[in-house]
């Protein structure tokens, strides 16, 4: 299964009580799409959020996120890793 | 430790040889400034490396990084996860 870096740039002050509800927003739609979240990094102070997920592709992320109401800025597939 | 996520931006074509050449050079030095490079990601058509890493100080991951040749564009420090 494909894997995905997704980013969020627009995010500041996120708490962690918001991160855990969006995520929560993701995970409980995510299996119509194919996708699984596997976790979510952010930092509160530039409002980045990075999200590590499988999916079938990157438009069944981005739809997720969507659907979830927050889009993310930047999805990215993960074909090399260190 | 704090951890913190950095981020490339401009990798385009980055093999798998080419990505762990670039973390080698980090894990060789990192001790150095007390950094732990734990995962690096990589998307080579959009150029897109993420590194996730515990460290004192976000300053610590910009100077190994740029000591071992390839500094980050941006890095993030991640206080919240989900």
């Amino acid at each position: 299964m494909p894997e995905f870096m997704d980013v969020h740039t627009n995010m500041v002050g996120v708490t962690p009580e918001a991160l855990h509800e969006a995520h929560q927003g993701d995970l409980a739609i995510q299996g119509e799409e194919g996708v699984d979240f596997k976790q979510a990094w952010a930092d509160p102070v530039t409002g980045h959020v990075f999200c590590l997920s499988e999916a079938p592709s990157a438009d069944a992320v981005r739809r997720i996120h969507e659907r979830a109401g927050h889009a993310a800025d930047e999805v990215h597939e993960i074909t090399v890793t260190a």
